[in-house]
């Protein structure tokens, strides 16, 4: 999917829902559990609820490989179920020497390794430009690069001071520089912050790409903050929401209650995009 | 495995090599092909000839999550083959919030999720302490965190100045004080350093962790100077090679070839070992 087929999908929907697909097994409604992958049973339940409302959906990965074999079996399967105007995010947090990059963007990016053909990855700077250009080497596929995240470690690296900035604006002005001048094309940035302080200097470093922030719902954050120092002229944000969605009932209504959430999110979205001039 | 154990394996086998399994089914000998699971063959082939002049394996996740379930497999079946007196390193660069690591913990570490049941796994530092601590959680399992890694990306970010320092050394500092005075015990630290004043100054750092040394072989690096800054009363060091042993012959000699390889570098190994005061 390009910069700009994205960009339209958050105003045809109204919305720039990211729905996180945290699958815990242990998690699901008990009449699931009969079912032969019940896992995906509840994703496929989950996407027909929101698809109207979501523009993204972000399984993490480590959900599925705690299952094993059966789990990457769920998670093939769920990424084939999920309809073509979705932007599809495997949350994955990876990042090798070249190489072993180009190994992983292989299994995330070309359906012909390991079943599985997502628009991007999630990838963790530490290691640098080599390990992040084989993921830009597939035409059409994103890199989110990890910039400032929404836990509390992200106070132990990511804020130590480097000459003038932050390590994490040292992420995201180098990156770019990696990429050439179109880079918010295909590079996305994971952004946990949610004051407007923070907010407005990263949309000084990078005015055009988008944004994945994780930070609505159960990690915190509000939404109102984000939408308006984040959002840009093309959309520019995709906000993930995991457990609120996915667990918001632990009965047979789980899907109907879903829905429910996704839509209070994006009806207020639809309020923050009318507010774009 | 404990500290102590590892150290004793060291001078059993006088030997701190670690084999890198990247496999790649690419570079399979082709006579192989035909087998049901040649990865696994092929591992087994390649245990079987180094087992006694190597301390430690390491299967680098890329080469298996790139053949989806069947990779996985590969993988439980390599690693419940690897004999009981060698550290068992899941080299899977993971590293995400509290929960996900928690699960990516439970992948490596516990058996009864993936069947899988590493010594130690790769984590990334950028997400900083509660991205690391769950896997810290299991008893007797082991964090590789990477510090200074050999690939030409270590400059954009590790090497960043940070007050006095460079990012990797505040890595070093800082991930010890999570863990308290035993950190040496279970945490360990990537370092592709080669050069004597670079080690000599991450030994006074961590002067009893372990260090993962992946730069001899392919990635380049000399063997004799990480051996003479790096080894310490305890051994100390793990240092990999990967494609130099794998690969060492494409034909039906592949797995004489290895050990000849693995057996050069077990060789100087002793070598050095001797050195010890």
């Amino acid at each position: 999917m390009t910069y700009s087929e994205l960009s339209e999908l958050i105003f045809r929907k109204q919305s720039y829902l990211c729905v996180g697909l945290d699958t815990d097994p242990r998690k699901l409604p008990t009449h699931l559990l009969g079912e032969s992958d019940p896992v995906f049973t509840f994703n496929k339940a989950i996407i027909d609820a929101t698809a109207d409302l979501t523009v993204a959906y972000k399984p993490n990965l480590a959900f599925y490989e705690a299952q094993g074999p059966r789990g990457w079996e769920s998670l093939q399967k769920t990424l084939d179920y999920l309809p073509a105007d979705c932007f599809t995010i495997a949350d994955a947090k990876r990042g090798d020497i070249g190489n072993t990059s180009g190994l992983y963007a292989r299994t995330f990016f070309d359906p012909t390794a390991a079943g599985l053909h997502f628009d991007s990855v999630t990838v963790a700077p530490y290691m640098g430009q080599d390990s992040v250009m084989p993921f830009l080497d597939y035409n059409h596929k994103w890199v989110i690069l990890l910039a400032l995240t929404s836990n509390p470690g992200s106070a132990d690296f990511q804020r130590q001071p480097v000459a003038e900035q932050e390590l994490f604006e040292v992420v995201i002005e180098t990156a770019q520089t990696w990429v050439g001048p179109d880079h918010h094309e295909r590079l996305m940035f994971v952004v946990g912050a949610t004051q407007a302080d923070e907010l407005t200097r990263i949309r000084a470093l990078a005015p055009k790409n988008f944004l994945l922030v994780p930070g609505v719902g159960a990690q915190g954050g509000s939404l109102t903050d984000v939408s308006r120092y984040g959002l840009t002229p093309d959309g520019g944000l995709l906000v993930n929401a995991s457990r609120n969605i996915l667990y918001a009932s632990s009965g047979a209504d789980f899907a109907e209650r879903a829905r429910a959430e996704a839509q209070s999110l994006q009806r207020q979205m639809a309020e923050h995009l009318a507010t774009l001039p």
